[in-house]
C-alpha cells in the first residue's frame, strides 16, 4: 500500500485544456500544495496546464511513473489500466463514477478493469472516489480544490464516501486537529477497507489514530482480525443502518451491509470504537491525543455550576464515577483558595474565579490524586484571553503527560475566541462537557478493551467430529436439512445437554423406546421438511405410558399424512419431557456473509422477543465473551435470582454456548442453527428443540 | 414581568471605584451596549464610573427608577431590597451569590430577603444569577464583558445557570441565530421559570420561541399549564438526571429536581420539545425559525451520496418516510438535468452537480410534490461560493414559506466558509445530515402535538364520591393506611372491576363468606400494617370449600400472631380467584411534589420490571393519552394479539386506567395507588391487589 502514498512521480490521466475540469483540478491541487515528486499530465487533446504540457498517450510520459490518477470515463479505463500495467505502472487511483454504483448492467465494465488488473499485477483504489491525500509529501489528488495549507497531523481517514471525506478533512482542520492521510475508497474494487486498515495500523508511521466511513465491509473478517490486533485506535462510523439507507448506499459504492447488530459484535469485540454520528467521530478522535484513561474514577472541575450539572449528567449515563475528593486534597485546596465560599465536592464548582495559575493548579491537585483516573476542566470567559488560555492549555497537556492520566478541557467561550484557540492549543479542546465527557468515556473502553485483547486465548475444545461431519454430509448429498434427530445427535456429541430421547418410526419402536425413557414423554414429528412442529400440530406433551405413546405416533401419522407424504418417510422423536421450573432461552448461530460465524443468545418467551433482548458475539471467542453474552441481556438477574427467586444454571449455560460455538465453527456447511427454547433450571440447561439449516 | 425588561431607568447597586469588579463590568455593559434608558451607580464608597458620579445612598439617585440590579454581599441584600422598597423601587434583579445554593444555614437569609419583598410588593430574579438581557432596548446587566454587539432575534432564553446562559448566547451568535431575551434566574426565589414563561409565551411580542436551561421546577404544575396553552415553541434542556448530578445542582440552584420520568410525561404532555444536551438544543431552535412540517414525509436531496446515507439512517430512526418520487417528477427533473446518469430515487443523490440554479430548481420540485412534507437539502463544495450559497439559501427560504413547508438545508463546507455563511443566511444553517433530520422531526412533533392538544378535552367522570371520601378520611384520623377492603371498595365505587370478596374475621364468616362466592378462593390478610401479604406468607391460594376457607383463616391467624398483635385487630379478605390466562400489568398512581397528580401503567411479571416498561402520565389526561400510554410499552401487541396469542381486553385495562385516573386526582390525600397484579384476560381487567399510601 505504501506505494500509493509515497510516489516519487505521478501522471493525472484525462486532464483537458479547460480550466474547471476535475483532471486540472487535481494537477492544480498536486502543483500548489506543494507535492514533493515529479506531476505529470495526460490528456486526449494535448496543450498545456500550468506550464506543464498535457501528453496525449501515457507513452510520451518521461521516466517512470509510481502512480497513475484516472478521471477518464468509465468506459476507457479498462484500456488504460491495461496501457499503465504495459509500462508498468502498478499503483492506479481510479476516481471516475460510473460503475456498478450506477446500475448492475455496468458490473461487467468492473469485472474487465478487475481482469486486466490482475494480468498486469497492478492494484488500484476506487473507482468512484475522490481520491488520496498524503500530507507528508503533499500528495493531493482529490478533485475538489482545496483552500486550506496543509498543515499535517497524526490522524488517518479512510471514507467510502467522497464527500464525506472532504466534511471530515473540513472539520479536522477546523478542529486544530489535522490528517496525516486520506483516502476516498469508493467501490473499493481491488484495494478495499481491510488493506488499507492493515497499511495505516502496521506499517504507516505516521498514522496514530485511524478514522473511517463505513456503508459496508469488502473483507470484514479480514477487517475484524486486523483490528483486533491493531496497537493503535480505531474509530469506525458505519452508516447504512436504515433499510432506506441501505439501498441507497448499494447504489453509492455498491458494498454489502451487514446485519447492524453483527457489526456491533465486530466492533465490540475487535476494539473498535463506533461513531454514530460525524459529530461523535470528531470528539472521539480528539481523547486520542490525550493519555489514556486507565480507570472509571472522573473528577469534574468547572467555572460554572450548570456545566458541572450537565457533566455529571452524563458521566453517570457513562457509567464513569465521581468520586468524593479526599478530606487532604480538600485541606490543599482550601490552602490554594485562601479562603472563599466554595462546596468542596465533584463535580467541584470554582465559580468566578479569575485566577487562571490557581485554576491550573487546583486542577493539577486534582489529577494527582490517585482515587482520580482522569478529569473534565470546564473553563469559559466573556472577552478573549487566548494567550493566556493556551498557556494553561500547554501546561495541562504537560501535566497530563507527566501524570498519564487525562484532563479534557471543554471551553465556553464566543465563537471566534473558540476558533483561534482550536487552531494554536496543543491539545484540542471540546464544545461542550457532554463530548469531553463522552470522549473519556470512549478512551476508557478503548484501553480496557485492549488489556482485555491482549489476554484472551480464542476457547477451542479439541474433539473428533467424525460421525457428526458425515451426518451433516449425508444431510447435504440427501439436499436436506439434518433432521430432529441428527440434530440432537450431533448437539450430543458437542457435549450439549439434550434430554433423552430415540428416534421411533413404528408403533414397536414406539413401545420400545416408551420403557426406555423416563415418563413424562414427549412426542415429536422429524421429517425434516417440516421446519415448524407446532403449527402443524406435531407436538404432543404429557405421555406418561407405552401405550399411550404407541397410540400418539399412530394417531400423528393419521393427522399429518399431508404433510409427511410429499416429503416422506415418516418419523418421531420420543425425548424425555423437562418439567423443571426455569427460565427459557434462546441459542442460535449463523454464518454471516460478510463476518463469518456468528453465535446469539437471547432471552426467550413472547415478552422478551418483543423486547429484543439478545447479544451477539462473531467466532471465535473466549470463556469471557461468553460470560459477557449472558450478562449483558437486561434480564440477566433472573438467571443469578433475583427477588426470592432460585438462581439457575449459569454455567450450564456458559457450557452449552461454548459447544454450540466450537459446532459452529467447525461446520460451516450449517448456514444457522437455532436451539429454542433451551431451558435453564437450577439444575442444568437443556435444548429442548434444535433446528439446523443447510 | 415586563417591567423587568423595559425599564426607562435602572440602577446598579454595589458600583466600586475599581475597574474589573462586577458592578463595574454591568455598567460598562449598560453604557456601551446603548442602553436606551437612564444609567446610575450606587456604591458605599462613591467615586466616579464611566464619567457617571456613584452615589453612596440610593436616596441620591434622581428621578424615579424602575429596575435595581443588585450585586453587593449576600447579607447586605434584604436591607437594600428594603430601601427600594421605601423610594418605589418594585423590580430588582439579584445577582450576589451566597445563599442557600451554598449552604442550608444561609436558608434564614433567603426567607428575610422574601419577607421583605413581600412587605414592599416587589418582584425579583436571583439571586446567584448573572442578570437579564433585552436586544430591543439593549438592556445587558449580566457582570460577563460583552464582545458582541447586541443584534436581535426571535430566540429568548430562560436559563437556571449563569455559565449556561452564557454558552448559549454565544452559540447563538455563532450560528446567527440571536436572541430577544435573556433572563438567567438562579435560585428563584420570587421570580421562577414559570412567571417568566407565561410572560415570554403570553406577552411578550418580541418572543416567537423560549428555550430553557433548567435543572429544577420552582413551580412545575404551573410550568406545565403555561406551556401547554402556548402558542409559541418551547425547547428545555432539563439536566440534573443523575444522582450526582441533582446533588451538585442542589447546591447550584437549591431547586428540587422531579423525577426524570416525570419530566419527561410532562414534557410530552405539554408539547415541551426536550433537549438532551445543549448542541440539540441549538440545532432544535434552528428548526422554527422554518415553516412547519406537518406530516412525516421526508424528501432528501444531496450533493453527496454518503451524506444522503447518512440522513436516510437518521431518517428511519426518527420515524420519517421517504416516499418514491413520483414518476412525472422523475420526468420533470430528468428533463431539468438533460439527460445525465443520475440514480432518481429519494434520497436524490446529485453528484457532482455544479449549477447551483439546477440545484435550486430540482429541489422546488421535489418539494412541490403532494406526496413530500418537508425535504432537507445537503449542499457543499470546496472554494467558498458564499454570494452564490447566500443567494441560494433565500431562493429556498422564499421557496419554503410559498409551499409552507421546510427545506432544512445542511451545509458541508469548510469552517470558515460555515461561519461566513451563518453570519448572513436567511435561514439557519445545519452543520449536519443528522442534525437537519432530528430537528425536522421536532418540527413534526411540535407541530402534531400543538394539534392534538387543541383537540383535547380532559377526562372527567362526574360520581358522587361521598362513601369514598369517608373511607379516606377514616383511615387518615386513624393514622393508618386503607385496609385491603377498603381499597377494594374505593376502587369498585370508582368502577374499577375487583373479583367479588368479602372481608372476614372469624370462623363463621368465613364460612359464610365462603358460601356466598364462587371457588376457587384466595384468602389473604388484611392488616393495614402488613404492607407485603406474600413475604409475611398471608396469602393463600386455590380454595374450594367453606370448610378449607374456616380452617386456612385459623391457621393464619396462628402463624401470623406476631406480626398481627401490635397492629390488631386480625382480619382477611376471602376474594374469588381469577384463574383465566392473562397478561399481568401493573396500574399506579401518585402525587408528584412538582407536577401534582400521576398515573403510571407497566407490564408486570419479573422481567418486564427488569426492563422497566412503563408509562407515565402527568393528571388529568383524556382518552387518547390513556390509549397512547397503553400502546407505547414495547409489550402492547400481546395485549392485542401477536404470534397466534388471542387478544385481550385493552378497553377493560383503559377504562380501569381512566377510572384511576380520576380517583388520584379526586384524592390528594392518597399519595401511592399500587395496583399490582391487575391481570388482563379475554374476557376483562381485574384488579388483584391494591395497596393505598396516605
Amino acid at each position: 500500500m505504501k506505494r500509493f502514498f509515497y510516489p516519487e512521480s505521478v501522471v493525472v490521466i484525462g486532464v483537458s485544456r479547460r480550466p474547471i475540469t476535475v483532471g486540472r483540478i487535481i494537477l492544480r491541487n498536486l502543483v500548489h500544495c506543494g507535492y514533493t515528486g515529479q506531476v505529470h499530465a495526460v490528456g486526449k487533446n494535448g496543450g498545456v496546464a500550468l506550464g506543464r504540457p498535457i501528453y496525449t498517450s501515457l507513452k510520451d510520459v518521461p521516466g517512470p511513473v509510481d502512480l497513475a490518477v484516472v478521471v477518464t470515463p468509465a468506459g476507457t479505463v479498462p484500456g488504460i489500466v491495461r496501457e499503465c500495467g504495459e509500462l508498468g505502472i502498478q499503483r492506479i487511483v481510479v476516481e471516475t463514477a460510473g460503475f456498478s454504483e450506477l446500475s448492475d448492467d455496468l458490473k461487467g465494465l468492473e469485472e474487465e478493469l478487475l481482469a486486466v488488473s490482475e494480468a498486469y499485477g497492478i492494484r488500484f483504489i476506487g473507482p468512484n472516489c475522490i481520491g488520496i491525500i498524503n500530507t507528508e509529501n503533499n500528495l493531493v489528488t482529490p478533485f475538489i480544490q482545496l483552500r486550506e495549507n496543509l498543515k499535517g497531523g497524526k490522524i488517518s481517514i479512510v471514507s467510502q464516501s467522497g464527500g464525506i471525506a472532504k466534511t471530515y478533512w473540513d472539520h479536522l482542520f477546523a478542529e486544530g486537529l489535522c490528517f496525516n492521510k486520506i483516502m476516498s475508497v469508493g467501490n473499493m474494487l481491488n484495494v478495499d477497507e481491510a488493506d488499507l486498515l492493515d497499511y495505516l495500523t502496521n506499517e504507516d508511521e505516521g498514522t496514530e489514530t485511524v478514522c473511517m466511513y463505513l456503508e459496508g465491509f469488502g473483507s470484514g473478517r479480514r477487517f475484524m482480525e486486523i483490528a483486533r490486533q491493531s496497537p493503535k485506535p480505531i474509530i469506525v462510523h458505519k452508516s447504512a443502518t436504515a433499510s432506506a439507507a441501505i439501498a441507497s448506499a448499494a447504489s453509492h459504492t455498491t458494498a454489502l451491509s451487514g446485519d447492524d447488530k453483527v457489526v456491533d459484535a465486530v466492533f465490540k469485540q475487535s476494539g473498535v470504537v463506533r461513531a454514530h454520528s460525524m459529530v461523535e467521530m470528531f470528539d472521539y478522535a480528539k481523547i486520542f491525543e490525550y493519555p489514556p484513561m486507565r480507570g472509571r474514577n472522573l473528577a469534574i472541575v468547572t467555572r460554572s455550576g450548570g456545566h458541572g450539572v450537565i457533566a455529571a449528567d452524563i458521566a453517570e449515563k457513562c457509567g464513569f464515577n465521581l468520586p468524593a475528593l479526599a478530606p487532604e486534597l480538600i485541606a490543599k485546596i482550601r490552602t490554594e483558595l485562601g479562603g472563599g465560599v466554595i462546596n468542596l465536592r465533584n463535580p467541584l464548582d470554582l465559580g468566578d474565579m479569575y485566577d487562571v495559575a490557581l485554576l491550573e493548579r487546583i486542577t493539577r491537585l486534582v489529577l494527582s490524586s490517585s482515587k482520580i483516573d482522569g478529569a473534565v476542566l470546564i473553563h469559559g470567559y466573556g472577552i478573549p484571553q487566548t494567550k493566556v488560555t493556551l498557556n494553561l492549555v500547554k501546561n495541562l497537556k504537560l501535566c497530563g503527560q507527566e501524570l498519564e492520566k487525562p484532563v479534557a478541557i471543554s471551553m465556553f467561550v464566543d465563537s471566534q475566541e473558540m476558533a483561534a484557540l482550536k487552531q494554536q492549543a496543543e491539545l484540542p479542546l471540546f464544545d461542550t462537557p457532554e463530548n469531553a465527557v463522552k470522549a473519556l468515556d470512549v478512551s476508557c473502553r478503548v484501553h480496557a478493551s485492549r488489556e482485555k485483547r491482549l489476554k484472551s486465548t480464542p476457547f477451542v475444545k479439541e474433539m473428533d467430529n467424525t460421525a457428526a461431519r458425515r451426518m451433516v454430509e449425508k444431510a447435504i448429498s440427501e439436499k436436506r436439512n439434518p433432521a430432529q434427530h441428527e440434530c440432537f445427535e450431533i448437539l450430543g456429541m458437542y457435549g450439549l445437554r439434550v434430554p433423552s430421547f430415540r428416534r421411533i418410526q413404528t408403533t414397536q419402536e414406539a413401545t420400545q423406546a416408551a420403557e426406555e425413557l423416563t415418563a413424562p414423554m414427549v412426542l415429536k414429528i422429524d421429517v425434516p421438511s417440516i421446519l415448524h412442529k407446532s403449527e402443524v400440530d406435531g407436538v404432543v406433551l404429557n405421555l406418561h405410558t407405552p401405550e399411550a405413546v404407541a397410540s400418539a405416533l399412530d394417531a400423528m401419522e393419521e393427522r399429518l399424512a399431508d404433510h409427511i407424504k410429499p416429503n416422506g418417510p415418516f418419523a418421531a422423536i420420543l425425548m424425555e419431557q423437562v418439567d423443571s421450573e426455569g427460565l427459557e432461552v434462546i441459542l442460535g448461530s449463523r454464518q454471516d456473509s460478510t463476518f463469518g460465524p456468528t453465535i446469539l443468545f437471547g432471552l426467550g418467551g413472547i415478552f422478551v422477543e418483543l423486547l429484543d433482548e439478545v447479544s451477539l458475539r462473531v467466532l471465535p471467542v473466549d470463556r469471557n465473551e461468553i460470560e459477557e453474552m449472558i450478562q449483558e441481556t437486561r434480564g440477566y438477574p433472573v438467571l443469578t435470582g433475583v427477588r426470592g427467586l432460585p438462581s439457575l444454571d449459569v454455567e450450564g449455560l456458559r457450557d452449552n454456548l461454548l459447544s454450540l460455538a466450537q459446532l459452529t465453527q467447525d461446520f460451516e456447511q450449517i448456514r444457522e442453527i437455532d436451539l429454542n427454547p433451551v431451558l435453564v433450571t437450577q439444575t442444568g440447561c437443556f435444548v429442548l428443540d434444535a433446528r439446523f439449516l443447510v
